[in-house]
């Protein structure tokens, strides 16, 4: 039985964060919606995580996805910056969890590498693919772009890890016969 | 007039976040309620964040505090040890802010000054101070007697916000009769 579930892929960050919600139904993939949640760079900073969450809850309680993916936050050299992009990636992991979803994590060339095929690519490739595979895909920013390559590359990997759940089994009888 | 305020310190952390509440009459800092909020480290780390900010949540609704204070992360050269620290400090950050509260951000040195009179000292030496400044503390953990101090570095920079406040007019009109 083929049934549809519905992903939100969210790209963390503290003035803008990207979200993208699509349905998959078999390797069906269809668009739901996009956009972003913005924080007030002129407030503090606990009001601006406090604004990303509220933003998150309300397209949450309005989509009601069944399991949200996130991206890893890239560890680099500056480390304040580390930490600003970490704090505001800790939102996008709270606020489907606390609706109850199962929140995958994804590190940056893992998504690359499901949408685009290669670990490496710039954002206007990742954009371009993902109007490719779901052409009637809204996504105004880079951040909502991200967001639906994100929400794909957990399609995939749940499609990956069915397929290898299922031929488990027979791998395993293999094995008893030699 | 002399109004009593309730400030809550916490001191964030992945696996256990500090908390302690205090009052403030004048001079005067009274013990209110300290402890930990625990996240399962076998857990996902989503859910981990989850059980912090729902901890955090009930302490808030518990004592309704008036004000929060929460200690700066220190970004030290780990920076995936800094970015753990950092997400769960977000969570430290955005549950006051939820409930309405002003909150404060304390660099550790700040702390320490504030309540030891060094920048620098052991986990010991706070202890022991914050049960010199409140002999009826209950501190069962470090976090909790740090979270305290926070509370405690809050309640003399408002007292010193409030004297500045104060005495500005005078030293203004000092200013204009020379």
């Amino acid at each position: 039985m083929t049934y549809t579930i519905r992903i939100i892929g969210i790209d963390p960050g503290l003035r803008r964060t990207g979200w993208g919600i699509i349905e998959v139904t078999g390797n069906r993939l269809e668009f739901v919606a996009s956009g972003t949640v913005e924080s007030d760079n002129k407030c503090a900073f606990a009001v601006r995580l406090c604004q990303l969450y509220e933003g998150l809850s309300q397209v949450l309680q309005s989509y009601t996805p069944n399991e949200a993916a996130v991206e890893h936050t890239f560890v680099n050299k500056d480390a304040t910056a580390t930490l600003k992009l970490g704090q505001a990636r800790s939102i996008a992991l709270l606020a489907p969890a606390q609706a109850g979803l199962h929140v995958a994590e994804y590190a940056p060339n893992v998504i690359k590498k499901a949408v685009i095929g290669v670990g490496h690519g710039g954002k206007h490739q990742i954009h371009m693919m993902v109007k490719i595979l779901m052409p009637l895909a809204i996504c105004d920013t880079n951040d909502a772009a991200d967001a639906l390559a994100i929400a794909v590359c957990h399609a995939h990997s749940r499609q990956a890890r069915k397929f290898l759940e299922r031929t488990k089994p027979i791998f395993k009888c293999v094995k008893n016969k030699s």
